[in-house]
């Protein structure tokens, strides 16, 4: 028996504990025990049914703007009370910047869905998606596209442990947006800060009873009560996906299932861009920045960074000295501006990942098993030293192993016709970028490696100042990435809330397809 | 050793017959032997590495609106070469009703495909989705979303038997005009139909070669050879679809893979509509055309007939009388209204499921074993009577069972609060219909079961002179269903172009984005 607590679970309209002894979760700084998760015994079926048949009227009986009103106060709860998450953020290993990263991530990405739907949705329960589409000669009979809200559907999400408020907001807002009641399973290392996020969600007063239900542990079963009406979004492990792929309720009942896997994300340098042009620059803070920020735990940080061979030995000295600067430690102590892993297991497989890219290569910055501390102890926390890896493109570990810390590969191309090749190599990625003021190269590298990308930045001279970065999923931008990404998109404006919706062809009369349109029947 | 000649598949730029006995396709009317079909030593994955190589590229470089001309090209062919499909299609047991169906119906989609892109898409090859959406306060850093064709990206198309030339149309065009080369695999009982289109489209000339090849047969490894950057459509029986959709290629590899199985459909028949109404007429006009088109062939034919309880008698009455008076026969006999089933076998199929429904009800129409047959010995043709069953709702097998035939069941309802739920117990159809003239009845169905359907036709007398009726997929709006039928969509006007292209959001300064979209770069 352990006296620490389970961490609770939000169910059927109450908090409540899974029995047994649970998995430990550590703190990533020190080593102690932050709490403990188990869903043994939670009642999961239920839970199910609580959203399809309380949670799913209640939100029905509201129009788009209502549900926007209420993303808006979650958003401005979590908003008040992020000192909280801040907080409980650092013994995950997060520095300020890495919790901001997260925690306003999240209510700001609430609070732009809200925004977008109030602005781009009607005051009402249906989209009318196009106009009337003649379908005869006399304009008696013709077709519109009308999205609703699934009958009794439920939304799923099961979120990484890299981002448990934004990547739990960035799903809910446009569920809930879209009608849909929500059960969220956040991942166990970061499971703590997910259920204070809730919480204060909750405490707010702002969501119907059942629109949010909170499972902290495994879901054993729940995919046997999903089907054709309902959405599973996932971010995490391709392994995992597979699994869940492979589900009868995906493969025989049509439950939609939106994946976000793996991706060795690349940035390219142009050949343009020479050690006194601002792109070179722009290049090099932007690796360091994704290398160092919440430690390279980002799905869309940089793992390849493509340089012309000719600026290998510039690039390799100028992120070497740029990341000789990082001081590693304790989130808030004095000077650290990058904080640790999650904990010591996720360092650990890190560090097997960092040797196969640097037996495909050689290490040109950081000791894999070293690294200085301020403000923690070394072998207690999951600190890690910043890792730069030198390669040949023509190797395959680069394109494959997926080091998910503050690991990167410079690989030097020879010829600008190479580059599109190389990034194909990823087999799908989230998030590319391309730092170049040339812009037929710029030009051939988009166009060329779109389909291989869900998002490609163009950085330059020209937009620097207001840049997001490379790493940054915009909530008005698609998220998600094909092949080895998972095939999904999440995010995308609107577009989010309409993967909620069911999208209908309705046949009829001019009369009749305005009336289901909610729009005044014509004369 | 057989004589009869194996039906050649189209395969790397020539016409190459599988070896072996390969399976026998029989004649549904006379039960001659037509042809044999057999992929057996056929190098397949070539067939892909042909695609992704020649026809990729050469697709690549054309424009959408130089696509759509080629598209435009191959249905006009057609057009002028139906007589020899209609011809073949009456050895499959269809009239030339059934015919037109199939092969002016898919002629027809693909030209306005055509159309739609020449008039909606860029004569580039990349679309810019949205305008630029400003990220920073200065305007200087935005976004957009660009779809472009996947690079080597393959398209291939797993027909059903019903439609040999729509199914395979309404699946290239849109394919061809995204850029993507097919590989189009029809079902064996009429691949001979699918292989005369595909032999007439490739005399045209129109297609670059690696843009179309045909494997008659089973298509083994297939799916070894597929990845992200691919698209699978499959039309067909649910089983097969949960086994494609567990396979590696989906669930690793994220393979685009469209799907449209079983389905329910359900017609219902307003309270407002009493015999001497228009839409009681309407109603049972569209049973008995859904039931005897195609001999009921249909996957969106109406299988579930809900009426309200007090005309339960009228509509049997008014249905029978109808579907007396259709004649069954050899396709082109004198007054023959209704063909054969495809093969005997599946008429055995038919009569099994028949009979599953009549044990959960009453047959009111027809004799399962026995028909009168004109022109064609009923003992060797796959003929069947129209066959109407009358059940309870309440019961299971009217929404689980599809009689893939002439075989519908009515269904009454005491309430009309209950026809939704009735509907929802399809568990996801491709096609509805509200016959009614009511407008508070069609909302309550319509936005009730909305999520439940891919389309739902509102038939009225307002509609009903220029209407096409409850079973036929218009391209200008989405074929598809959620649920049991295959959650997956096609058609629908340029959604089906887009489906085959890759949305990317691109981030950078206005310049760098308008020069991406292909627009004059601002001043």
């Amino acid at each position: 028996m352990n006296d620490t607590a389970i961490l609770p679970s939000y169910l059927v309209g109450s908090w409540q504990s899974g029995t047994g002894d649970g998995a430990e979760v550590k703190d990533a700084v020190t080593g102690e025990t932050v709490c403990r998760v188990s869903s043994a015994g939670l009642d999961i079926a239920a839970a199910v049914e609580h959203a399809r048949t309380v949670g799913a009227p209640a939100l029905a009986a509201l129009t788009f703007h209502e549900r926007a009103g209420i993303v808006k106060q979650l958003a401005l709860a979590l908003s008040e009370r992020k000192a909280e998450l801040y907080e409980l953020s650092a013994r995950a290993g997060a520095t300020a910047r890495d919790a901001g990263v997260d925690v306003d991530g999240g209510f700001g990405t609430a609070l732009v869905f809200s925004s977008l739907a109030r602005k781009g949705l009607p005051d009402a329960t249906v989209v009318a998606e196009d106009e009337f589409i003649g379908l005869g000669k006399e304009g008696s009979f013709g077709g519109r596209h009308l999205l609703t809200t699934p009958r009794g559907g439920v939304a799923v999400q099961i979120n990484a442990f890299n981002f448990p408020v934004w990547g739990m907001l960035e799903k809910l807002a446009p569920a809930l947006i879209a009608g849909v009641p929500n059960i969220v399973k956040p991942a166990t290392p970061t499971a703590y800060i997910a259920q204070r996020a809730v919480e204060i969600m909750l405490e707010s007063g702002a969501l119907p009873e059942g629109a949010l239900q909170l499972v902290c542990g495994s879901i054993p079963g729940l995919f046997d009560q999903l089907g054709g009406q309902d959405h599973v979004g996932f971010t995490g492990s391709a392994a995992t996906a597979a699994r869940l792929r492979g589900d009868a309720a995906v493969t025989q009942r049509s439950l939609h299932l939106n994946v976000e896997a793996d991706s060795l994300n690349a940035s390219v340098l142009g050949p343009d861009a020479t050690p006194d042009s601002p792109e070179f620059g722009l290049f090099v803070k932007g690796l360091v920045t994704e290398m160092t920020v919440k430690a390279g735990q980002k799905c869309t940080a940089i793992r390849r960074a493509l340089v012309p061979a000719a600026q290998l030995e510039a690039v390799t000295e100028a992120a070497s000295a740029a990341l000789g600067k990082v001081v590693v430690g304790a989130p808030g102590a004095e000077g650290v501006r990058m904080g640790a892993l999650v904990g010591t297991e996720q360092r650990d497989d890190v560090r097997a990942a960092a040797d196969r890219l640097a037996a495909a290569g050689r290490l040109v910055f950081g000791d894999p098993q070293q690294v200085a501390v301020v403000g923690a102890d070394a072998d207690r926390g999951a600190f890690l030293s910043p890792l730069l890896i030198s390669a040949d493109p023509q190797q395959v570990a680069p394109h494959e192993v997926e080091a998910f810390g503050p690991v990167s590969t410079l690989l030097p191309y020879a010829d600008p016709a190479d580059v599109v090749p190389i990034l194909a190599r990823g087999q799908g990625s989230l998030a590319g970028s391309v730092v170049s003021h040339d812009p037929d190269f710029v030009r051939e590298v988009v166009l060329g490696a779109a389909s291989h990308h869900g998002r490609i930045l163009v950085l330059d001279r020209d937009c620097a100042a207001e840049s997001t970065g490379h790493g940054i999923p915009m909530p008005q931008l698609v998220h998600g990435g094909p092949g080895r990404a998972g095939g999904g998109e999440e995010e995308g404006g609107l577009r989010a809330v309409h993967a909620h919706l069911h999208r209908t062809a309705v046949q009829g009369s001019p009369t009749a397809l305005a009336m289901l349109a909610g729009e005044d029947v014509p004369a």
